[in-house]
């Protein structure tokens, strides 16, 4: 590996600079994704096709000198892959035909098996080969809550009341929903470590809705078992967004790291998560500021963590409005300050 | 007043029991309510129609024997107010035909003043009249940070980010919008005051995309500068939902109480906000649940806040597919729990 960056701060080395990627760094902030994006005739089978889901992910590696390439493709393909079609709507979101409301629906679901996401692991194959060792790829999940949310609501929500009524009126039902999940992410897990992930993210994208008690009990067990189960065999982060209340737990996570949204900007966090590397964890709206307004911001952001142990990006993806010099600034403010700090301590 | 258990809490007179009312309480979880909603032909029309609103204003106050009645209205009247209509659309949301994003946009909005909401105004006089001294009345407005991502996105949004890119970009025109919405809720709340009503509440309903540093910088003074010009003549309440971020700061607020959120259950809130009575903050999706659980949690929750200085709520709007038995059943959870506490305590 040529930039050993990201690695190296997972395995505790030296590091000369902050690694730093951009959660969506891959999509529609830049031009070249909207052309590769009109060869395939709509979302769904864009991320199913290897080769352009390949060519997205290589991108912002080729273009915004990013430290880190993550694997394109979408959470909700695990559902899919799980006998659960659906579509995105533009600027309407996911929308599922069927949804997951009863053990009758629930039986219908099979557990994933290679063979229902063979794509994403030749995209992954692919990616590897074109990458060539430049840097490391991420390979990715959603948390199983965050797709029992979206699969029993059938589409996006602000609340997710009616996979939240499952929580409450049935516990049972949602055990053997997120268990259903849970089996079918391990599948989908190692089978991207096997096809040549560097690393795993686990997005728990709408943590936020519950709140401590909720969470401990139908989230965090099904993110833990899905970590013991990886092995060790690659470095884990779990970004569990708007989970403020479980922060205090985050060191309960075996993960080698944890995402932080742009909300969690109190020192308090050092006491609470102790074993743990941070990544993130900028507003994605301050790439719509000024150079100099990045640039304090940035400072900021790196004095906050303290360099070592840490991972820059955003505390959520891209903005598809964002212009991608703003991006391509603060990438390379986080190198360039970074590299000032080490270079005068140590 | 023959209720008087809300304003014993405000003024810190000994209760029998706690007081309870919730957040949408008049709404889609009645049928009485749908009856009256069928005679207007819009929703902007029907919040605009005084005996129509004083009608469902008053229904839970019979049917749920609730202790506080809150002006059934709608928080986005004040843009309309200062010359910008919407419409809300079914299972859509709210829809501003222009959008505020530029000073020549803000110079088309006026200062809102009591002709432009006089149907608000009539609405609590109808209402007042109708309660007959039964419970208080609670007028409301939103925060101006929360007015102000409405009209500049020109819609709901999960992220609001093209308000807040107003903020980053270009904040002189943030606190101009800012201001003129503060200066328009001051004369609309006064006049809510001077119209009846006994009780204030200002809701902050995208406090939650913000973080510390822009909440201070951009919600926190407008929502101060409005409670300073009530001048103490109503009771006050700040419900900022979603702002973890900023508990640490409530007792800046020089309201009387503040609304918790249903993810706010670390003790750890006692520390902090030491000077405020409570209000919240079951879990909207609770009422889902059996009676068995609701009444678990009822006590959960009581005992955290510990009865005193503490106005039972739930922690966010009541969700429209909600039974009204169990809405019932949490309230007549929260008046039997803690008569039977002050009964054994006094």
């Amino acid at each position: 590996m040529k930039n050993t960056l990201l690695l190296d701060v997972f395995n505790h080395k030296p590091v000369s600079r902050v690694p730093v990627w951009l959660m969506r760094q891959a999509g529609r902030i830049l031009t070249q994704y909207k052309q590769t994006r009109s060869k395939a005739t709509n979302f769904v089978e864009f991320v199913k096709s290897p080769n352009l889901a390949a060519e997205v992910t290589v991108q912002p590696v080729d273009i915004l000198n990013i430290d880190a390439a993550i694997i394109f493709s979408d959470i909700l393909v695990i559902a899919e892959a799980m006998g659960l079609p659906y579509q995105i709507i533009e600027e309407k979101g996911p929308i599922f035909q069927n949804k997951i409301r009863s053990e009758h629906d629930l039986n219908k679901l099979h557990i994933a098996q290679t063979e229902d996401y063979s794509y994403l692991l030749e995209a992954i194959k692919i990616t590897k080969n074109n990458l060539n060792n430049r840097v490391p790829l991420i390979g990715f999940a959603a948390a199983p809550w965050t797709i029992m949310a979206y699969i029993v609501e059938g589409s996006g929500s602000k609340t997710f009341s009616q996979a939240k009524k499952i929580l409450y009126q049935n516990s049972n039902l949602a055990y053997q929903i997120l268990q259903k999940i849970t089996d079918s992410t391990i599948n989908y897990l190692n089978d991207q470590i096997t096809a040549g992930v560097d690393v795993i993210q686990i997005f728990d994208s709408w943590a936020g809705v519950l709140n401590y008690d909720l969470y401990k009990n139908f989230s965090y067990p099904y993110i833990q078992q899905i970590l013991k189960a990886l092995n060790n065999k690659v470095p884990t982060i779990v970004f569990a967004k708007d989970a403020h209340f479980f922060v205090k737990d985050f060191n309960m996570f075996t993960s080698n790291a944890v995402g932080l949204d742009w909300t969690l900007t109190d020192k308090n966090i050092f006491n609470q998560v102790t074993n743990k590397i941070f990544q993130g964890n900028a507003d994605p709206c301050l790439l719509y500021a000024s150079e100099k307004t990045i640039k304090l911001e940035v400072n900021k952001m790196l004095q906050f963590f303290g360099y070592k142990n840490y991972i820059a990006n955003l505390g959520h993806g891209l903005y598809p409005d964002l212009d991608v010099e703003k991006v391509k600034f603060f990438i390379n403010e986080v190198k360039e300050n970074s590299i000032t700090y080490f270079k005068s301590n140590n």
